[in-house]
């Protein structure tokens, strides 16, 4: 939310939770160059179309391009007039416009138009960063699953000492929910990333019996996805998206625990990458803290709240919501830089992991009298390390089933 | 959860939230039928590879057929020393059995083992009757966008009158995110549904080289997905069926919220369909209450916290939590029901709508002044109720967009 | 939520996450003798009121009695006409009772009144079963904090060693958010359980002027606060009940954590307390689980969820919600099982916890040369303990601050 | 979360959600003020108790003073090291002091020290404008509960027609809620606020056996609660200030549900205050939105999701969390944000609401047929009125119940 004069927010706690680049994508300068990309496109397309003038395009469309020049706190504030802020940036086009171009920009559409199809845009390059870091975190995972195949440890159930496993057969248990949450991100931003355009009343009234082509062309120019119709209250894509990134941030919560948990001084079996500085503490020089992990689960926390945010908007009243629309463009703005930090800061723990392996054969050894004969070894850990190699390698992993 | 000698639970209140199908398919004995039907398909693949005598196949299958003869609440107390029934499951059966079968069941497996098959084996009954219910609401759906495409009425926005589009429209509206929701259970119902089979550390000690074929053909005897590897703490498919299901119950809230706004007394354009008794007072007998899409909305309330719960469990440390796999079982199907209790009863609503075409014409006309000439009349309404009713009968709803 | 045929709900999973007793109080049988004990009272304050015949106090309080003699599972069903079972109740009670007293069953009350005022009468049930644990709770935390008031350990941050402490400073943190839970749940029980009585447009229009007079009676007979004006839609109190049970799991989950963690094998300085056959796993007959950490910790985690259901359901349109109210009953009654779960196991941690003062020692050695001179050594871990039992002993906790 | 080069975060969408006051006390300025608040309040009780030598208080105050000129971003981002900004802070301090204060500047005290007893300073600012937006709201709810006493109206249960209320009765159905709103929010800000001083371990160890003392002293001089012990992992007073706060924008949301429904065009009963340019649409120029409304209940479902994610940090292991505690200060502020935008703009539409006695009483002749002969008019709203009205002038809201 937004900064007074006392400063601006989200710059003191918030690098601990996310990237510098998800920021930048998720910024309210980059929805407010979505939202002028989309009145460029429609402008053209209209004029494509025969119903708005060809000379208009350039203008709109050169105006669109100084995204840079706005002021994003004024159009906040003028956005309370309206619930949101496309009819002030509506009215400051027209006012930068030509008389001519002034009066056909946004020519047919609505605010929520503008708004939903931004957030299209916002995600689909918060998703790339996602699945990039999804991507780098499972090549790590790999390599560890590949390295440590057959090195012994002691599996924990309910934090105790369980039967043997081995480290590589872990780190598999870490590659193969990456791979399904890139999955199932890479099928939210192919599939699921639809153009809005509906109009005031969902019917697009003013654009004549080629409106609904129109949409589709406007799809095809920003490179989204064609809804069947529009989908002003069928918000079953907004909490697809966010569905798919908590879940994403969950598998980097998982992870980031399990680092963490093996880092206690007393287990000390694996340790987030060192580096100078890392990990240190304001009143004990000697510690070194999981400062990743606990990075990667506090913005892990966040992303379930901001998702049930999500999911509190969903039921959306009649033809467009007083209130449940109006709740999503920010939470999922902070969802994306909570789920692409939790993710982000994973793919570069498993990257550097420390690895003891001495230490797991001790504490392997300290529960061998528990585990008496243990025949059965590490069992098939190694088969199941092959499997997870073979999934992750074979690269159609939005089954997570076994051929 | 469970209740004491004062009486049972859930029977005063559910029924408002579920049907009596999903109660029942979720109810503790189908939960037991599925734990047991787990022991008896493992004990004979295990026979089959030979790891186990085959002469125990028998009784085992016998003893499992019983599942009306357990004592389900004996079983829940005894499962609080281990933190879930299982255990104290096993020793039941192996007390009911002869020595050599008692030693031989559940051989190679551990307690996540059962419960998680069996939790699948629960959803995909609970999943095939919310997919029978989204088919019934998408069809009731479907008829009323056919039926009233060109019947006018005012489209609303933010609660406001915008300008005109159809009932057939509206229907439209309802009809696109059933198909996506049945999409969405379905790709979990075929694809994601997979039998665990880990074994007490995930590597399947106990059932040499051959483990992990094994738990291949448990799957493929069980009707489940084989998965890569144990899934003992990736909880990606317990949290994407949670996902789905609500998303499922939020496109009902959706519908339900719309149909009892027009069921206003000022607004007065459709209604749930009347019944004697139905929507009654317990003090004023001229009243006729929304009580379906109550039942529906609140249905949709306990399915966001419960999904929420799911969500709150997921980052479960090392090969098995202390903690959060334990929320899943109950919360999953308090889900189950919720969810499609709400699907149910909004396909009900859809089914028997009634609609007063001439209201809609006299609030239509009411918003005239306001609206101007409103050229564009219903605008692009019918094709876009043509779009949806062609996407519906091409049947691929996976995409959700338009070719 | 309600079973079929195959059987009851949550006698499985359900006594993992709470106690017998607290199923009792909270089961549908109990809900049915608050809603009788309603109209038996509303009967009796209204005779006296001379606005009904006094002959009728006696066979409508006669009839309230039965409740073991009511068909549940048929009330819950017919209440789907309805989306709540108060209707179908009070036309059973009205078959049951001779003409006169049929009459006058139920008289000026609606719906809302009987299950809201029951649930303020299971809640009071409730929140006395969850004080009495926490006061177990807190006896036995301070009993550690005193007995280990200078037992060294080490601290633990972020999961590493940090400075030395003491077990009894560890306690005595465990002891102080336990008192400030029941200050919470103290404030809620005495002075926020009130009555319901409204009608059916919260004005009281059948009971004549004395009708608000009559609702305060109402709440003196039954024990509960008499509220400023009928409260159908707003819902603090049952939103504020909510918050106080969830802070309590919650500070039952942190120390069930703690536990946990002290529980594993390479910390093994606590343990929770042994019983033949707890912990056991079905796999592996050596271990020893913290079974009872794991229930808390499931406790919790569901009662995060169902909190959140009350909160979604808080904001209720006009004199009575269309689905908001009707997610209520269910949620609330599931909410103190957890919470009332959490406590309870939490108190038998507490009441019955090994600790290994050697080991404490062992592992805090393991820390030194780590920790330097450590000067401080366990610093003021004495002083705060003693702060923390004078603060118990004190008896006021509402505060929290320290004279 | 923090912005990178291509723009800052919040101000587009925020506006809509919080007011300009909120946005500044909770920006990341205020929370730097805040913790140098604390450094220079420590050095000076320090140096009274003999700790640190008194000559560095005045540059350390003096430093402590220019939190204007500290680079925000800088030290977030140097915070990714550490998991939060606190020893980066303490670092920048060190660098700009000379050496003797460098020395003894943050003595005795650890990350948490700081940022926690910061959050309480920038709680009690948020809250301080919540209750005034809380006091702003009630006046209003009064005068018009008292304004409208016996304008007749009709109720409405489950969106339907019930039997005859008035006005003033609705108004005093607001007024009460926000009046329990502010006496749990005035508890939190009088009781629960408190300072953090515990050092690394919670025990103080380097400031001898006047520590405990000492943080009364800094509690007192800095205006907060001095609690029993520290609180590093008991969050109970995080966690109650959250449950404070979302319930108060619960009761905005309420009201603005109850008024957008209130302000449909077939209803028209009441409006939001009119303004030039209020509530207009970038299509309709006819229309008229409930955008305050809006703007509050998309602040609700904010507020809800972002209690959670408190919910989901409360349980914290050991003595510091890894992970959970670093979730609730960004938290925390974007709870105060919504939750203050959500009390403030209701304040605002009560201030100015437009009330239509006249089509009041027109769409309560609709109900007349169907209420029959409606004997009990009014019933008791006007005496409920004066009861709200008592309650209000009575001060003592605490309790909510009647004398």
């Amino acid at each position: 939310m937004h900064p007074g004069k006392e400063g601006v927010l989200g710059q003191l706690f918030g690098p601990v939770m996310t990237t510098d680049a998800m920021a930048a994508v998720t910024s309210d300068r980059s929805w407010l160059k979505a939202m002028l990309e989309f009145e460029a496109a429609l402008a053209e397309v209209e004029a494509g179309a025969g119903l708005v003038p060809s000379t208009v395009v350039g203008p709109i469309g050169q105006c669109c391009l100084d995204y840079d020049d706005f002021d994003i706190l004024a159009l906040g504030r003028a956005g309370r007039m309206s619930a949101n802020p496309a009819v002030a940036l509506v009215a400051e086009l027209r006012r930068r416009l030509p008389a001519e171009a002034a009066r056909w920009v946004h020519f047919g559409a609505t605010s929520q138009d503008v708004v939903d199809t931004a957030m299209m845009l916002v995600l689909r390059s918060a998703l790339d960063l996602v699945l990039a870091d999804l991507s780098r975190a499972a090549a790590a995972a790999a390599d560890l699953a590949a390295r440590y195949r057959c090195t012994p440890m002691v599996a924990r159930t309910l934090l105790r000492h369980a039967l043997p496993t081995t480290f590589g057969r872990k780190a598999a248990g870490w590659l193969v929910p990456l791979l399904e949450a890139a999955s199932a991100l890479q099928r939210i931003r192919h599939d699921r990333l639809a153009v809005q355009l509906g109009g005031p009343s969902g019917t697009l009234p003013g654009l004549g019996p080629g409106g609904p082509r129109l949409g589709d062309q406007l799809a095809s120019r920003l490179g989204l996805v064609a809804p069947v119709i529009p989908w002003h209250t069928d918000r079953t894509r907004v909490v697809e998206a966010g569905a798919a990134l908590v879940v994403a941030a969950g598998t980097a919560g998982k992870i980031a625990l399990d680092v963490a948990l093996l880092m206690q001084d007393e287990v000390s079996e694996a340790a987030e990458p060192a580096q100078p500085g890392r990990g240190g503490s304001s009143s004990m020089p000697h510690k070194r803290n999981p400062a990743m992990s606990a990075g990667a689960g506090a913005a892990w926390r966040m992303a379930q709240g901001l998702y049930a945010v999500l999911l509190a908007a969903m039921a959306q009243e009649h033809e467009r919501a007083a209130g449940a629309w109006q709740a999503e463009a920010e939470t999922l703005s902070e969802l994306c830089r909570a789920a692409g930090g939790a993710v982000s800061v994973t793919a570069d723990i498993l990257a550097g992991l420390e690895v003891d392996e001495e230490r797991m054969a001790v504490n392997l050894q300290l529960a061998r009298p528990a585990l008496g004969s243990s025949e059965g070894g590490t069992g098939n850990a190694e088969q199941f390390v092959d499997r997870a190699l073979a999934f992750y390698r074979g690269g159609n992993w939005g089954v997570g089933g076994h051929d």
